[in-house]
């Protein structure tokens, strides 16, 4: 993909827009292909699967719900904004499901050139300030990092929980392995980890994910 | 639809979950209707209508590239939870096109309606809080709901504009008419609503948009 791939490029734009606010403008049509990036996760309320940008709004409004359960005071905006850009590189580097080895190998490298090439679309002040939140929601060194990851983990646990399973019949994927990558929900709230481990045995008592050792 | 109807009551839940965060998860399941609710505007990146989650998302993006634009000063993080809320009542009043003006007549009531019925799946702190925020964004009294409501109109013109008219092309619609329903973003900014004349009177020139005189 080069340059004259970007969306606004598709239709002569209207002249004598200022430079900063065009390049914004630019930023903000070309994000438009977040709602063109499918998860592994199906919706609860119809039977498709889920894309990035309905994904990033659900986090959205959990955070604002489920904030309280933090076991470190966080910065509710901030966090908003972890949430809502997390996923943007997904646009150019498409989305990586949890259980595939493979595909994780190469996705560091794959997400930071797509970062390094869609923040550049903006101005350079915001282009600074977007990586450095997101390089913060990788890094999950803030407790705002570690309570938007959390929401990320614990979101299409609830998807799955309420389709009687989801992605949780892929192939080879058991309760522990569940367990294993929600994890570091619990490096957020030890309540809504709790929560989650209920979910996970309640699903597995159910047999809607299989148990390790069946 | 009856309470009965709730997406959580479609799965036997697990059980022994503290009943504040069960409350919290049946309106965080709730809201994933959000992705069903259609709009009319479609997608630049694809050839598909926006549902009101994807658009939602989209404002919030907005609101974080484009706070530097408002007359006067904004609390980011809350103008973002104006957004990311604003339509949830649509999940059961459904989405009244703008320039449907019979839809109008009714859409207050209904909305009113849906939102004591929504936000009453949370905890009573939390119910009193969104509908706060939300009837902040109905009132646009603060400076973050005018913002906000400026963001909900701006967004769709820019679809419109980068797909060569889309919902402009509704049969009666002139530019005078999109100008007047637009307004309302010269409210929260004037070089944000200055951008919106540009573009509805370069999209008028272009033929996209009939010109009312024409």
């Amino acid at each position: 993909m080069t340059d004259d791939d970007r969306l606004i490029d598709r239709v002569p734009q209207p002249p004598d827009v200022p430079s900063r606010l065009a390049a914004q403008i630019a930023f903000i049509v070309e994000v438009d292909r977040l709602k063109t990036v499918l998860r592994r996760s199906v919706l609860v309320a119809d039977d498709r699967r889920e894309n990035d940008a309905e994904h990033s709004w659900h986090l959205a409004l959990m955070v604002t719900v489920l904030a309280e359960y933090a076991d470190e005071p966080i910065d509710v905006g901030r966090t908003l904004k972890l949430v809502l850009l997390h996923d943007l590189v997904e646009i150019y580097a498409g989305d990586t499901f949890l259980y595939d080895e493979e595909g994780a190998a190469t996705q560091e490298a794959r997400e930071r050139e797509a970062a390094d090439r869609l923040f550049a679309l903006l101005p350079d002040d915001q282009c600074a300030g977007f990586r450095a939140l997101w390089d913060e929601f990788e890094e999950r060194r803030t407790p705002e990092a570690r309570f938007a990851k959390a929401m990320d983990r614990l979101q299409p646990l609830l998807l799955n929980y309420n389709n009687k399973g989801g992605t949780w019949r892929t192939p080879g994927v058991t309760d522990a392995d569940v367990r294993r990558r929600k994890s570091v929900i619990g490096d957020a709230s030890a309540d809504l980890w709790s929560y989650a481990r209920t979910l996970i045995a309640e699903g597995t008592r159910r047999e809607w994910l299989p148990a390790a050792d069946a």
